[in-house]
């Protein structure tokens, strides 16, 4: 159980590494009947590009996608997607250096530890390049979405120190950090600017806003609508930290602050406040989804780091190569993918919660 | 998919209501030849029972454990153990006042869209009662990482704006509120009675260290150890937050503060720091697994709240009877028992990840 | 993974050894609002109970149904459904001689390598009571089954040599066999009688036939309809074979003897025949699911058998007690429950299936 | 849920259509350090290669599989492997005729219902062609089993009304129909011709016999070895049946005839008979495991055939173009490959059953 796969009934299986020949997703479970062209996909990934400012690496990779299956005549047609991304510039040699020494913060250990091999070019299987599956299934999953009335929002809310003030979401795409805030995108862009000349690197925060939900989606127990959004957000490979609604402000404050009041606006049921960002008891209210997480700094930084190697010695290191100083802009559309894919996954595991909506459901079928 | 069950080959699954005649666990994928009695489940149970302090409920359960199979002579048999415990106090007039109203804060609104009905007795499954279940699953956890030589250890580390300032593990069990700081403690107490005199509830922060860990457990990519820790944890009712290792202050930091050293230590590679918690790249690296919780505020409060019936007409609710005025206390033993719960099946699972281990295997057994 | 689970989305966890206090299931998945009290599980049951005629056994046991949760004011919760049944009739002392020695044709040697460990009274896990759980199980799935119009019916098709050669479905229940062929069930009854005087035993095949399928059920290609009801069949202890629509007859016949024609009647499309057993390509046609399960004989026989024991010493064993000397009758109603459980969880699965469906299903929510 | 992934631990899934780009498999779950090339893989799928005889289709594909992940200097990395086959040799014009008409025996008319679109070229996803990335997953498993000791040898038992009467394991791959009997398999090739002449198509019978196998492998009660052996057969496009052991024959026969009696040899135990094919209680036994599935006429064939279109009319048709007389030949290999995918998937749940071996596994590792 390499456990490359996530989803119940909208399945998506990853797989590839860094350096070698191509990456990809199969994503199982797509309804039949979605319109679903390459150039939907080649969007997303175009987003998580690297090369798209100073602050992400020069790797000039074209990352076109192909749909290898389960599209005819510009439609799903129900059976599994096949998607592939050819690797393209592959500098093996470039990472001659690191392949016998373990880099701090990196993987490199107890992937060595855990079986007994490696493929130490650029990270392998725990390079971000792993994310191109996430976000070409994402791509998908967010189409679904749009069918049914359920958009995202995904940005940068804080970097290093650097937080925004304000959320102006027309500004997002504007800056390469995809930050809300024009002033704040200026001033993260300096911080970062004395991070490289550090030879360091920043983490960062990244939220995310889900609208149009339907009442009700999301299992009560286990599978907890934002217990499966924490499980996705943790699987990306920088994250450290994840938080809904008010998260870890609500641990601080009182009951009486943090219960959202219930209401009834245009008839329909709505909270007054939305402390909870949009789950009760594991199940969305009707509400936005609103969650944070953390992003660690990139952990390649070209000071000279004390480590240790292959042979169990202590020895020093200094990582040279393409590295972003901040993962947080090409995360963003990754933790936009992964919620698109634990929503969707969420909703169709809804549609046998009521014995009447069922028999609805096959009435139509006779 | 109600999603009552998680784990892949330690797999767990629960029900009950908190008003029904019982709630209980199915354990299924126990190894054979574990020694296990009642009384190893019990001490679990009474540590999340209520009526241990005033500032948990007075709900005078026994929660007696009854083992139901699995258990022949003292020892698992390697089927599945199934677990029962009645409900004894069933006070359900006391809800008749909230069968019609959704309370805030409550799963009672998502519960009723989702379902079109509703054992509105005490918050049925999404009561606190639902997770006996857990714990007593847990305690066989936590049993089986004990043999393994891997240990836990969960302590409230805030209580509202009270946190801890030194960590005496020997004090834990020494105060009602499971600090390992007894001036603390005190403070904290203070705190929870100026809110029960306000009719209201502090939420508050579990810090859970696991120690004893072996190197590479956890799957790369989407099981990765952390994501399921991150999922058994916002599983349970109240979490609203999860940090591993440094969390969210990881995003406001450096590469070089964040990165940990390797070095080494009697022959053995170790960290020189933990800032990640114990994982990389979702493995466990041999240093302890450290993370946090955050708890929200008790939703139930005697305070006047504005809400919704069920006939979607707006009125005001004040909620009596017997409700904690904090959470995290009882709390601990359960994000104690996910804890384990999850890092047992994570074990389970690393032990086909390598070709030369699993020859070793089945060579035994011919 | 001890297995005891099965279904993705109507799942149900079966757990509990024949000599243990209790047996029973964990049914997750069921939509709410379903009509259901105990009476409808206990029916069921009923009808696989011991002692019911000569060829079952004697044994004693009420097998009274308790419902633990899920179930409130007389309809389903969407909550797991939790169902016990208590052992009370435990006659330890009677499988005192055969706690050192492996039974031929039983599990007790494959269990005794596997786990080390071994509940030797009466066949613990392997016991033919473990049917109690799936019963219980199938009596819901089939009272889903009845609300979205669909109908199984289950019967002995032959005992040892003897066959039906008629099929009156009013008949099944009026003799002890469930035989649709009243003339064959006495000509079965006299060669079962022959079985006991030779202290031997018997086994036999079941059919099953579900009527009213909806087309499109079961997934293309791992998850057919007929893959899923093939493993569910293969899981009762003593079925060695499965045969969908014409089976093995098939591979001696020809494409033009085997295939279906299509034909259209009362607007509708059908097929003339009904060779394919109503599944194309492992999803329903819309015809007559139709199939069978070979049953072995009673491997519990008094006559002298050839052994080894737990110490590897070769030995002799005369069985004795209470044992059926044919297993058939009382499996049909498992056969009938297993049918049920596979095919709801199949329907479930199909809900998502089309985008068109989709969307109407959540427009209706909105 | 289209259903295209299966194995819990080592798990495998499929994607592809037969006119589409290409066709693959990720398998996930490869121990790390198992030498793998491409030859491994290309060596299983050109023994499903059509055109190797006049009775298998004229279809020109080459069939050439490129390993694009989880592979590094020759050895598995733990990490998904990913395989891909392109489709070279798309007659899609073929197909053109048959795009409205459904073609009886195949899955055109619930496909069509289901997902309310259909790939018409040639069968899309339930074409034979599907079975590429069982066949090349396959090879990975039989290394794995070959590292352990485990052997498989398929073969065909019976075409149409053309039965072996000897197993000359040698003779196999002697002839094209893969007979282990040349006698025979002169008689089945002659009974093809017929077939042929007669515009008809034949069905047939493939044996499998798994040697090796350690005793306990299987989960005693839904996740039996045989039920997952019967489901992965089951789910093979034309598979109507299968039998574990003496199957179908059990029934009819007695305890006594039907039970395997132990003895002890070379110091171990043993069956003196095999009836039960290898399993008790869902547990492999240590003898070998037998097993048979009933493969159905190939459906395509040239006769006139009456049918229904897509508008719901009555038609006839006539199916043309290049399609085998008997599928059993090509499916041989499918069969062992589906068979060992599932062998290891429980040879490596087995591996948490025992707690001793448990502390063993896990004292090495530290």
């Amino acid at each position: 159980m390499a456990g490359s796969s996530v989803g119940q009934i909208f399945r998506i299986t990853t797989w590839g590494e860094s350096h070698g020949p191509a990456l990809g997703v199969v994503v199982d479970g797509v309804p039949a009947g979605l319109p679903l062209k390459e150039e939907d996909i080649q969007v997303f990934l175009d987003r998580r590009k690297p090369g798209q400012s100073k602050f992400t690496t020069a790797r000039a990779e074209a990352d076109r996608v192909e749909i290898l299956s389960g599209v005819f005549e510009g439609k799903t047609t129900g059976t599994p997607i096949s998607l592939l991304v050819r690797n393209q510039d592959q500098h093996s040699k470039d990472y001659s250096n690191i392949s016998e020494v373990f880099r701090p913060g990196h993987a490199d250990y107890t992937f060595w530890e855990k079986y007994g091999i490696r493929d130490y070019r650029g990270g392998g299987r725990s390079s971000g390049r792993e994310t191109i599956g996430r976000v070409a299934a994402g791509a998908i999953a967010c189409k679904i979405l749009q069918e049914l009335g359920i958009s995202i929002k995904t940005y940068t809310k804080s970097i290093g120190p650097v937080e925004i003030s304000r959320i102006d979401l027309d500004e997002i795409d504007n800056n390469r950090l995809y930050m809300p805030d024009a002033e704040a995108a200026v001033r993260a862009q300096d911080y970062l600017e004395e991070c490289m000349k550090d030879k360091n690197s920043s983490g960062g925060v990244i939220q995310c806003v889900v609208q149009g939900m339907p009442v009700g989606i999301g299992e009560p127990v286990f599978d907890k609508l934002d217990a499966n959004l924490a499980k996705a957000m943790l699987s990306i490979g920088a994250v450290k930290g994840f938080e809904m609604g008010d998260g870890f402000a609500a641990a601080i404050g009182t009951g009486a602050e943090n219960n959202d009041s219930f209401a009834v606006k245009d008839g329909k049921v709505c909270k007054e406040t939305n402390h909870a960002g949009g789950v009760l008891g594991g199940m969305s209210d009707g509400d936005s989804l609103v969650f944070r997480v953390a992003v660690k700094p990139t952990p390649s930084i070209s000071q000279k780091q004390h480590t240790v190697n292959v042979a169990g010695e202590e020895t020093e290191i200094e990582i040279h190569g393409r590295h972003d100083p901040v993962i947080v802009p090409r995360a963003v559309v990754v933790v936009e993918s992964m919620a698109a894919i634990t929503i969707v996954d969420a909703l169709f595991s809804n549609m046998s919660a009521r014995m009447d909506a069922l028999k609805d459901f096959y009435k139509k079928e006779s």
